[in-house]
């Protein structure tokens, strides 16, 4: 088994959590592997085991931070390697284990006792070229001047769905359903719904409505705003402006997002976090 | 071919639309019923051809009102009969054509030129048993005592998804997604998601959410406030009283709900119509 | 200074505080008053100085409870008696001080270091007369059949506000924001706010909103499902059944509610316990 | 009496009709004078009749536009001029007379068969100073990064109200309620209350709520995010960033904005165009 270890740049009890991690499955024989960035902010791996996050090719990856650092994983990888996430972040919907949990979580990890819980991703076509990377939690679609609107139509294969004025559109996975897409007043998505949320921000007319259509929809938004740009925001970590004669495609990504559990429980894992949003 | 008619009772123009339809099948030489409470309504029909909707056996059912004739329909029938609705109604969520479109529709229906739109259903076990309607659109759980909150837990799959102080509870499928679920906050719900809404309806704790779960799951709901008894409603259709000890339990039905359509389209047709709810 | 003691009948707690702080109030050479369900329910007061509380005519009462216990003081109290709330609820949004603070507050009531919160109630008027409590929180003309919804129109000013097919319609004052108005989606009211919250309850239409106007508006409601009565609910503790040809009128009423506060603070004291609702 | 003539410069319709208006009133034997920026779109004005909006200073404003129109004649103008909006924008909350009703509303005016309705502005204090203009409709604080939060905590009268993580903050005036405000979350506020709508934009914790405070009070804002500028957007006009180590407080301005009415009415005459928003 091969792992590689990923940690938050930001802070250093995560750092330091990832050495000790790193340490011990070098200690325990292991092929061990650390991402470029966490090495920059915490040189004391061995050079020979750090890599790009976009080279890494290992069977398992330990993220110690929050969801940053999954979103940051998921983005950069080019494999879809099953990571074990320990939550060094604040709510930490996509993490699984708490700190003190981890020694406990990686040998179970390594006697195998776990499942996979695959994650559907949204993967953006922009004039019909994929440029960009997949989300894991939403696509943003919003206005590139704070506080204008834009004027926004969108199609469900091919059919209308709707036309709104507003500060964006969302369009989430069932896993990004508890972020940005909820503030936007849409619904928790079980994650094993195959469906997407799709929620106006802010719309002017008070009778748009966030909806959840298959997973397996095209999903086309076209912007009536000729004159401001927008941006594509995706998962809130790559951001990109557009011109608005750009033909935007979502669909759903073939690449997935593999999380080590060793629970299958849903309720009310998630559902007691979103009360705790803050 | 057998045909069944049914009519909304309370409008006159459905009811003679009904005999004229009737009047048509017949004189085309097919097997025509009318149920027993439009024949009240309009005693015209000829009196072996009248029976009740629970003993209607026919492979078609045109239904002329709105949503609530084919409500009706829907839980008397004892067969997943498919029906073709002509919406004699206001908005007509559920009905597929207007009545000036009647006939032409009646007659591509004869010549085998539509398709099967298939609706889930939920069933409801009190204390584990079934003994009223499946719910096309919801089954809500509502306070006994308007204006007083009714204290419940849900749960999906055994797991505890909320605990809410509210007016009660709506737990939709996608059908009824745009109804009473929607005024609860819910979102719209495309009818070919495999999936439940479950809504609380004007919870004290702003940060109750609506959710969207399988439609396979298994919803339980527990009445916390002893002192008061619940209403069960099933389509604002089929009400009873129960006492707070009773154990609710709803599961996606076996039975179907089939609606004869002649185009697949689904937006704007249904999106549209949220728009001029009013 | 005579005194006026009510507690809680389902508490023990609370009853024997009030028993405490009544003996404490005699001792020191006071006129007590304790209204006769607290008796009934606690048999150890004088006899002497038991009252109904239609009766009651002191300086101030002490009133330990929660939220119900004020406003049962408020719907039959025939004066506007100042009342010093002692928490002995939940989140006790009327009460002053807990139940270990009760002496010392007492205390500085009897020294003069307060000061007096004049909250506005609303009067409804029943085809012009008004025959039910003011109502301190508000006033909510519910649909009599739970989950059957009511066609209604309101009047502000003689203007036509709006017209609803909804649940119900909630009139509520600044005090009442924070309640039955707020699930319906309604803002919080500052107390300071001359003004009256008008929220529809799970409106069909999206685009009904909550509003707020001022507190000297004349409100009309007039019910257009003349098939179904209609509930008027006063602060979640008046109830009475309203044929659908009734008139129903609400303005300010000329009585207040007065609350002895010990500081002027308004944010976060209120606002914070909006966060803790559950 | 001395005029002021004010067209929309993107729509030859307004421009023209403002000619009109223009003639007619000097034709009348009236002083009229025109905006710089419309004659820059319309040469055909004496030049001599030409000032600046900032210099404008006469009896009244025809406003021949949008809401866009009135708010940058409220922006720019040094005194408080009454205002008579001829609706050549869409919605047209702010304007008063139809395009078709445009000389029979001047001759109204000029006969005095009028009232002016008064409202309130918000002025804008940032480290003490005021340097942006006064705010008809509202105050926007919004984050620099569109889809990356904002972390904010604000103060009524120096009591801290909420802290909320969001797109932003709208502080709105009766007049801008039914506006961005309205989008948010917000209530309609009838013009006639002294008050504001405070409202968090799509705020990341469920239980932070829009609310109603004095227009007398004084609302602070601090910015916690210390990572990214902020943007202070007036009435979606004026716009500036700001660093995020800067104090913002808003009060009511000393200015009105004067509007002249033909009628008083409230209801049904702006609650109608709500529901008209798209």
């Amino acid at each position: 088994m091969k792992f590689g270890v990923v940690a938050r740049r930001d802070k250093e009890a995560a750092l330091k959590l990832a050495y000790r991690v790193y340490d011990f499955l070098k200690v325990s024989g292991f092929d061990v592997f650390v991402d470029e960035e966490t090495y920059q902010h915490f040189p004391h791996f061995s050079v020979e085991d750090v890599v790009k996050l976009e080279d890494m090719d290992v069977d398992f990856i330990i993220a110690i931070g929050g969801d940053g650092t999954i979103l940051r994983i998921e983005h950069r990888t080019k494999k879809d390697i099953p990571i074990l996430g320990i939550n060094m972040g604040t709510l930490g919907f996509l993490t699984e284990v708490e700190p003190n949990e981890a020694f406990f979580a990686i040998n179970k990890l390594i006697e195998g006792d776990y499942h996979i819980d695959e994650r559907i991703k949204l993967r953006t076509y922009l004039n019909g070229e994929n440029t960009v990377p997949d989300a894991l939690n939403e696509v943003a679609i919003l206005t590139g001047v704070p506080g204008k609107i834009v004027h926004l139509k969108y199609y469900v294969d091919e059919g209308l769905a709707d036309e709104v004025r507003s500060d964006g559109l969302i369009i989430s996975t069932p896993t990004g359903s508890t972020g940005y897409a909820m503030s936007a007043g849409g619904p928790f998505l079980d994650p094993r719904i195959d469906g997407v949320v799709i929620a106006p921000l802010a719309p002017i007319a008070l009778s748009s409505r966030p909806m959840v259509v298959p997973a397996t929809s095209k999903i086309d938004v076209r912007i009536l705003t000729l004159t401001r740009n927008v941006i594509l925001a995706i998962d809130g970590q790559f951001y990109t402006y557009l011109t608005p004669d750009i033909e935007i495609t979502i669909k759903k990504s073939p690449r997935k997002t593999k999380f080590i559990r060793f629970s299958e429980e849903i309720y009310p894992k998630y559902t007691l976090k979103i009360k705790k949003k803050f």
